[in-house]
């Protein structure tokens, strides 16, 4: 190759990429027209061939369109549409896209983009004695297989805490442990959804499952979550007129706003998905961080016809690393949902759910889960004095682990990201939270992995940063 | 309800369940006309109108169907069909299965369908002190989140290993680590594979890899699969037909026949792979179980070009417990399957990769490798030994947990298995390892899970049932 096509073909590839970065990054909008060939020619000084080229290969990548001769414009991404890469031919996946994920690749000093709890609030000593005692009581427990559906004593155990708390019928049949609630959220989906079935949504939502559903080719309708709940005749009307297969619904401490849904919300939103025969996912993530009192009874517990599917996170604030979720349901689901977990990962590691069952059996869970309750709200309640003092908005929550923050209108939440991961600070903008990833001037912030010296430092530093835009 | 009615639905239950039953064990095969409603009214004694009831309703689950008035056959089994289930309106699942998984759900006495290794192989008091020692290490471990991609540590030590064995570049970014082999073939399929898309498959192959794959809607052709390993020929012919976007394949020890492919055909399969723009999917569970000489190196090894997604399970005969699988690619596909890992669980329990890193680190691996080979040796040669009085065929593996036996004619395997779990035995049928489900006179019979004694004892009852068909 001469010096002058390499030279060529070094252009080009950074014409190609700074479009790809800006449309990725969303800087440039879905629907939005690209700068023409002649101006972003002169802009990058290279020639008007070499952008021309650039262009017709982003087309050919599905990342821009034509429209009437009259220029090149954004692509939406289309989850789920078929790339056929023809420079690359062996790589030609299926667009799975984990916008979360993204975010979270960045370590940074200051983190609040992280929904998890802080390491140092676990009880890791207590835990490590329990390591001990399974191997005591189970030598062989790292040479055998756990049962599909997951080990029968730990599901004993959740389902007597079911009946304990909620006086519903639970038995240990009903009952399926997962790799955490992401891999149940993920497993309901392949079960339950084929592309083009429409699925609700609350607006916002915890974006990890938006982007699994909207992977498997689901169609998204969103309702809009309040601070006192729903508009259920919002919902009903959702429900006649698109017949959706399942409403995925985090109705307790809700993420990322932390509101909480009501008792006789709960209960008339059964009656209207049993009526248009539509699964309730219920996703149960945050129940155990309440800070004054106890939520409602989870919707599940309203639920006579076996419509909801309840996805309970118990490791979150006990030990996150075991990876441990469990999925309550009726048994015709439960079947189905025990062939897709055969196909997925034959099983969770036995292990982890002998160590998880001797925690939780034991009683040093409630007395950490009070410590940790109050660990957290001291956090929260940090947070709320620097956010205060910046005059920004927000509802104040009664559990969960973040805060949904109004900033004023012109700051543009993406460059306030990009420049905040520049200062080593992280969050969540709200457009990665919405079903429909418009923009927003709402943003996520997490209270609960950030120490409260990181908290106050970093959150002065990230008004700052947000003041001087 | 009057107890008439009662009466009448139980009735009704039991008629449809036992077509159901007799459908859902292969007894009455695909297209195979069913009893007359007057025949089967007579056979188990109800109103004919109760027999035509259980009939329509299988009819609308999509289990029979009605051909020219003349009356009602079996319903091939259409993985990935929609099924409307209108008396149970929330029980609209996808259709999914898991034909190995049924079948392990019995517990036997003399279990030769596992391809597990007895845990009485296994280093479990060694891997306790591992715990210990992990534990000492990284006190936060139960804590802490992996990385989606794996443990930056065990990944290194992966490459490493890659590195001394077969003098491959690879590196820790190559690698991620998965929940066992199970989840790299779903994540594979889930990446790679939408309904429709075309995939090979060894004939037979290994069964809930073929069940993944028909779940995601795949349609599949078949390569056939011989003691001196493939036609080339037939898979050009193949390739250049139906474009296939993958091919899973088992060249080592292959599942369930023990069959390995040269090395000379492995080195011309990537060159086809590579033309015809087919990904090879190299599944290579059995590598370290070899009886006299190491068998070939990895298909991958022979590949420039990314050609080649390589699973190896290394966990299976060190602690299948742990659920630890590695897979191998190169970079543009692993950035895809890092976004499907964060959407399918968001990464394997950190825990399970620092005990398993520390025993493979170990010097103990090589010995404790050394003697299970053995170990499987001595039971392949019992199960042999009883195998060859009864005068079955058999090509002996020279690696691997499987012996994959061809029975006389007239006996029918899946009959065979009906009777065999009555008196506590268990085995594979070979239809369960054929893609296309024919029935077959051949079954997989495992020798790794049954101790010496059960193997001798159960082989010669097994035997004697067999005969007695």
């Amino acid at each position: 190759m001469s010096k002058n096509l390499l030279r060529e073909d070094h252009l080009f590839k950074q014409v190609y990429d700074y479009v790809l970065t800006h449309i990725e990054r969303h800087e440039w909008k879905e629907h939005e027209k690209l700068p023409s060939v002649r101006k972003l020619a002169e802009e990058m000084n290279v020639h008007r061939l070499t952008v021309l080229k650039a262009y017709q290969l982003l087309k050919k990548h599905k990342k821009v369109y034509v429209k009437d001769k009259s220029g090149y414009f954004v692509q939406p991404d289309l989850a789920g549409e078929h790339i056929e890469n023809e420079d690359h031919p062996i790589i030609n996946a299926y667009a799975q896209k984990n916008h979360l994920s993204e975010i979270h690749q960045a370590s940074v000093s200051y983190d609040f983009s992280h929904a998890l709890i802080d390491p140092n609030l676990l009880p890791n000593q207590y835990l490590s004695h329990y390591v001990k005692k399974v191997f005591d009581l189970y030598p062989k427990v790292l040479a055998t297989y756990s049962t599909v559906q997951g080990d029968v004593e730990l599901r004993e155990t959740l389902a007597s805490y079911f009946i304990s708390q909620y006086k519903s019928q639970v038995h240990a049949d009903d009952l399926l442990l997962t790799s955490g609630s992401q891999q149940a959220i993920h497993m309901i989906a392949q079960a339950f959804i084929k592309p083009r079935d429409t699925v609700l949504f609350e607006r916002p939502s915890y974006s990890s499952a938006i982007d699994v559903f909207k992977n498997q080719g689901a169609k998204i309708k969103t309702v809009d979550i309040h601070p006192d709940g729903y508009d259920l005749l919002q919902i009903e009307d959702l429900m006649k007129t698109y017949k959706p297969r399942l409403f995925y619904l985090n109705p307790t401490f809700h993420n990322p706003t932390g509101y909480t849904v009501p008792a006789h919300q709960r209960k008339r939103l059964v009656e209207l998905a049993e009526q248009y025969r539509c699964l309730l996912i219920e996703d149960d993530a945050y129940h155990d961080i309440y800070f004054d009192q106890t939520p409602p009874p989870p919707i599940y517990t309203y639920d006579a016809s076996g419509t909801v599917i309840y996805i309970r996170s118990f490791c979150k604030y006990i030990s996150p690393g075991l990876r441990i979720g469990a999925v309550l349901c009726q048994s015709a689901l439960m079947k189905t949902l025990i062939t897709v977990k055969s196909l997925v990962d034959n099983g969770s590691p036995l292990l982890n759910q002998k160590i998880f069952l001797h925690y939780f059996s034991s009683l040093r869970l409630q007395e950490h889960l009070k410590k940790i309750r109050i660990a957290l709200q001291i956090r929260k309640e940090i947070m709320e004095k620097e956010l205060a003092a910046a005059n920004w908005n927000w509802v104040s929550p009664k559990g969960g682990l973040n805060l949904w923050v109004k900033l004023p209108e012109d700051i543009s939440t993406e460059k306030l990201l990009m420049k905040s991961l520049d200062h080593s600070i992280s969050f969540v903008p709200g457009q990665v939270c919405d079903p429909l990833k418009e923009s927003s001037s709402m943003i996520r912030l997490s209270y609960s992995y950030a120490n409260e010296k990181q908290l106050s430092i970093g959150l002065e530093k990230f008004i700052h940063l947000a003041k001087s835009m």
